[in-house]
């Protein structure tokens, strides 16, 4: 199964693999997921928004039980994140099969389009569409870097735009959801277990510095007659770091623009980006509040001003505390973490009972060719999914 | 004299000047510059490398005084850095007839072209190429930003590419070189004189700062487990600032690049080019290898490794002594001081005796629209220059 999806996408030269929405690379991972389900037999069916389905059992039956993740990358992603969820649900319904497992429910596979984003800007198009978090109107207006709208994307593939939307009916369908996911971090890597339970999606948001001071030369202007706004994200790209780790938090500068960014030339302007999350809504505000204090306290000796400007935010996302506390128990006291990453699953959470589980990444490295996980940690992942998915559908 | 100069060039939304060497501005200076020899009755000439001369007496005589500046700028800069000095030549030159002076040696004004590099990225191209600091191939290797080379450009301006070279006869003539420039500082600023004279240029160079780390997602890599070369960056930074303090030199971080420089990633490297300058080598070496040692230690810390690159070094200039302490006197005991700029005196320096003369800058603000002199000041450095030149020539 894996043998047939792993060339798809993959760049020569970087070894990461590049699927974007509605590309060719998309299209062959598409073809891949519906051959899946017709070797089983499963029915298959594409939704509104593009999404695919494959179903053990009446569709229509109601409180069924779905798994799946997504099969589109990051620029140059590594191979598991998304993938590694969709190859194991369907490795998890052969384990059923082959258990002799009856299912008094129905249950599916799913592929959601569009997760990472890497193409429009937008995490998670597809699961938005279908849960009614993204409106028709605003998707039709995403455009990519070429300046190829998504409706236009969407036609070129051979899928209609004007049918995208809400989709209450299919998601009404679904008594429970279950995301397999390569872990994205190293919480899993030093412990005894190969697979963890989600807890929850930490807040998050991106909030951008400005740093102003006075450009100057930089071979003439004295020490104590600059204002130089380096010196000023220099200290806050610390005092981040600091506030994050004594709050248990993330904070994380990435991202730096500086003008005039000349070598001789002292900065009149340096703008860079803070990406924090917290396990909570007040640590983030009160992280994120530090960090802008110690810029400003900063700013004051160094003569710069410091302007804040939250440019996104995307609250906590906490799992459904049964349906989580019954994957813990069916999986003998696996751990349960959170995560500081969107996904389907989250967006799927507000209107339908969602769960995770994660699989040992022992290098914690995400969104690069260096992601791994065991070929043993993967089967543990299958026999954990499929023991999930038996005790929720076979009671 | 200042009236007709001052429009030309100038951008009317930064209100910054842009005169970049054989472009219409430029050309529209050296018109300003013959009109200005020419109503004296100087004779006037151009030399091979294009650089201007306005001569008071017979230039072949030999032991000339000359002084003057350059009338280039860099994007965006003010209107005295350059322009003061070859509007105080011709002022100066008019000061001593008005006082019924009678040199005994000949007397010229120049304008050197190039001196800002702004177009082709090297300083001081008319006098290094004068001095034999350049070579006419070096020279004609140079490039604009849109790949037109300084041949193409001198041609398209009406000059012939084919003749620059060194010009040691013209050099030959020249007793004593004097350049008045505006402060490029405060040095001046909160003492009582207007003018100073210039003891040195320091030594200056520019080390690329590589900061390898690993890149990964910040929303799920735990901060334990991260190689963020950002915070290698950011304390660089701050000890580049506390090791150039310490030991009275000058370092600056202005120029930054980061990959892939994405909000939600831990950059897998960030470049910062130092910019170091200091009152003699030792001291400079001893400065850049203590910020090398700073960024490697924390470096082990983070994980991150650190390579730096030497990417220019320009050894110090020491004015002639005898020149300088008899300017000094000729002024009235004004403050001898050095600077971290360079300039067409600096490179002249290594051929004849020069010194400098500075012109208080109350902002110290230079290389911009805000770098200013008040107009007594400039007066005050006209009669200051006369005085040198009268000292020089009529003995």
């Amino acid at each position: 199964m894996w043998r047939d999806l792993l060339p798809i996408g993959r760049n020569q030269a970087t070894h990461g693999y590049r699927r974007y929405a509605w590309t060719p690379a998309d299209a062959d991972c598409r073809a891949w997921f519906r051959a899946q389900a017709e070797t089983r037999g499963l029915a298959y069916e594409e939704d509104r928004n593009g999404n695919q389905w494959a179903w053990l059992g009446d569709p229509t039956a109601g409180d069924a039980v779905v798994t799946g993740s997504h099969l589109d990358s990051v620029p140059d992603g590594g191979a598991f994140d998304g993938p590694l969820g969709v190859v194991s649900s369907f490795a998890a319904l052969d384990e059923l099969r082959s258990r002799g497992a009856r299912p008094a429910k129905p249950l599916a596979v799913v592929n959601f389009g569009d997760e990472e984003g890497a193409r429009f800007g937008l995490a998670c198009v597809g699961s938005r569409l279908a849960a009614g978090q993204l409106s028709a109107e605003q998707a039709h207006a995403l455009r990519d870097g070429d300046g190829v709208s998504l409706a236009q994307a969407m036609e070129r593939a051979g899928y209609d735009p004007e049918a995208i939307g809400p989709d209450p009916e299919r998601l009404a369908r679904i008594g429970a959801f279950v995301e397999l996911h390569i872990e994205q971090g190293r919480a899993l890597a030093d412990g005894p277990h190969p697979v963890g339970v989600a807890s929850a999606i930490w807040p998050h948001g991106r909030w951008r510095f400005d740093f102003h001071g006075e450009a100057n030369h930089a071979g003439t202007t004295r020490l104590e007659d600059r204002r130089d706004p380096m010196l000023t994200y220099a200290n806050t790209v610390l005092a981040a770091r600091k506030k994050a780790r004594l709050a248990g938090a993330l904070a994380t500068f990435g991202k730096v623009g500086v003008e005039p960014n000349g070598v001789n030339a002292i900065a009149s302007l340096v703008r860079g980006w803070l990406d924090s999350r917290a396990p909570d809504e007040e640590t983030l505000a009160a992280v994120v509040g530090e960090i802008e204090r110690a810029a400003v306290e900063r700013g004051l000796r160094d003569g710069v001003e410091v302007k804040v400007t939250r440019e996104s935010f995307t609250p906590v996302v906490e799992f459904a505390h049964g349906l989580r506390d019954e994957l813990a128990g069916l999986l003998g006291g696996a751990p349960v973490l959170p995560t500081g990453a969107g996904h389907d699953a989250g967006i799927l959470s507000a209107s339908v009972p969602t769960a995770m589980l994660f699989v040992r990444n022992p290098t914690g490295v995400s969104h690069s060719p260096a992601e791994t996980a065991a070929e043993d940690d993967c089967l543990a992942g299958v026999t954990a999914l499929a023991d999930v998915l038996e005790g929720l559908a076979c009671r």
